[in-house]
């Protein structure tokens, strides 16, 4: 007998990216910063004691929530703080949208946002993106037209990088009947001249929320930790009614605090980052290959069909290689490559690895 | 305008248990652990490498699972790792309760338990416990009739200690056409000479599940770390669909790792606080107070309507003395307060004081 509720039952998980298990693999597959977290974390581990852990952490992270808030311009009640950003987005989910009511994305974009909705068994509105990957025009009216709840956008996009500007998310939350989440995952890579800072738009639209996470700009996937920003009242049902009563632990609570304070650390990293996405998007096009501008910590990358390697193939090539990148075997999508980008060493690699996997194949 | 859904709306959230500021409070209110984790976890602390926490953890904590498996003599996929007890409360009711179905429960119990039924949107059948503590004798045959699809039941029971034998809970399993939960929150404070085993049942049930946690008996409430054991055909959705992608951060992962294997350091904790529930109780008996015989790591303590300080007084008055026990103001235990059983000199401090209380308004 089975005991699953149905919509359980007919749905897929998500799918984890590939974790090799040797240390020596060139993890370039799922967007982790090349540089380690902030010495400040290793100095939280030193002066940490366990003891502390025998009682129940802070249950609502009130010293991060400062912190964070203070660093952003905003009020601590803007701010929840979450096991990644995924829990966040459950909490979206779980708080403002019943079962059987629409939850739209455009497409292709985060795999896990279909998974969350399957699992409040709610319908999900996929709208494609176009070539450039930029909305569709009408995006608002048929999201509106389909009576969403929720609205999901990664901004700088996954898989392309594509940024859309404060005034087209603007544009969005003003039109847009549904909450809107504005998924920043990866917006600490953001070049600083674009002067691209989203955050204060809270003050005017009672519907707009942002994902913000250390997984990506701390170097912490590891430690679980991101937060929303979003007005009080957004964020008040999510912080006191759903969220699970202890959510994050004393030691992450403490880690994060630490590292959300070394600024000048992250921002170092973010701007090597930067540099290198620049450095790779060069080289890549000299190779003739075609990566779309990116404003996150990846490139998107066409495999010109009229080469005898396709990105399938250059996948497995570079697998064998040891250097993991991501292939996403569905539509739109299978030409391509996603390369996260690594240290400069790292990247040397992935080139050459790539100039003779496409040398080789045009020379079989 | 509120995006609130309607059931979150009307719900009031968990209240967590005090939490003073200073360390001076004597903290008897949340049943933690009066002892300190395993000097392992410092070992964790003093040899992890931060750079770890660059990358994404184990998503399904196998680490922890081969280990946690191996102690109860079950299989790994008998097993799932959570963030804290609650987070499999939640998982069990995404996965197997759908909104508008019936969830069950004894009464008085974990206040968690109505609140996440609220949130999934379900009702909550509470089926008071007899006046020792018992369960109604057509508990089952109640839960039958509502349909419930989910029992949650505590074991042993908080706020009294009492426990079901392991022929109480097979009967109970047998009998529900619900999931049962069985939530051992507090199991490692059980007198060893009983011999109170019940993980082996799920070889004879398939809609049976425990809980474990490490927040009381491995001094690790700040840590949020727990699990759930049953037939792999309930952990397996869990674990695959419903759980957060990644709900474990590295560090709590392997920090769980070691406290766990420092079984023997463990156990002496636990002997300790039983000693000291034995004295305590024995002590309390002398004033004239009847604590209720406890399985647990607490003592639920009648204040005799006959004195001049009633339980809501004492209560208050320990506070002022700095010891904060707990107090709950609801039917049936207003009268009474919850005593977590501390060190030796806390629970010296705390007799002292109940002492001198008592006396005082003896002589008013």
């Amino acid at each position: 007998m089975s005991f699953e509720r149905d919509n359980i039952h007919r749905m897929q998980g998500y799918a984890s990216g590939e974790q090799p298990d040797d240390d020596n693999t060139i993890k370039l597959n799922t967007n982790e910063n090349p540089y380690p977290p902030a010495p400040a974390v290793q100095d939280v581990l030193s002066n940490f004691d366990p003891a502390s852990l025998r009682r129940y952490p802070p249950p609502t992270a009130n010293a991060f929530r400062h912190i964070a808030a203070a660093l952003h311009g905003v009020e601590r009640d803007n701010l929840i703080a979450t096991r990644g950003g995924d829990e966040l987005l459950r909490l979206l989910i779980t708080t403002f949208v019943d079962p059987g009511e629409h939850i739209a994305m455009s497409t292709p974009s985060y795999s896990l946002y279909p998974v969350l909705s399957q699992i409040q068994d709610c319908p999900i509105l996929q709208i494609p993106l176009g070539d450039d990957w930029s909305l569709a025009e009408d995006f608002c009216q048929q999201v509106n037209a389909q009576g969403a709840k929720l609205t999901l956008i990664v901004n700088p996009h996954a898989p392309s990088g594509r940024l859309l500007d404060r005034n087209q998310i603007a544009h969005l939350a003003a039109n847009l009947n549904s909450v809107l989440l504005i998924d920043e995952a990866y917006i600490d890579f953001v070049d600083p001249e674009l002067n691209h800072d989203c955050l204060s738009l809270i003050q005017q639209f009672d519907n707009l929320v942002f994902l913000r996470t250390l997984s990506k700009g701390y170097g912490l996937a590891g430690l679980r930790f991101g937060y929303g920003v979003a007005t009080a009242a957004l964020i008040q049902p999510m912080l006191e009614k759903t969220r699970d009563s202890y959510n994050l632990d004393l030691l992450s609570q403490t880690i994060a605090c630490a590292a959300l304070q070394a600024q000048t650390y992250a921002q170092h990293t973010w701007q090597q980052v930067r540099l290198e996405r620049q450095r790779l998007a060069t080289a890549l096009r000299r190779m003739g290959l075609t990566p779309a501008d990116s404003q996150a910590n990846f490139l998107l990358t066409t495999i010109p069909a009229s080469g005898t390697i396709d990105a399938a193939g250059l996948y497995q090539a570079l697998k064998a290689d040891g250097i993991l990148v991501r292939y996403f075997d569905q539509p739109r999508l299978r030409d391509k490559l996603r390369l996260t980008i690594g240290t400069p060493t790292e990247n040397d690699q992935l080139l050459a690895c790539i100039a003779k996997h496409l040398t080789n194949s045009t020379n079989v």
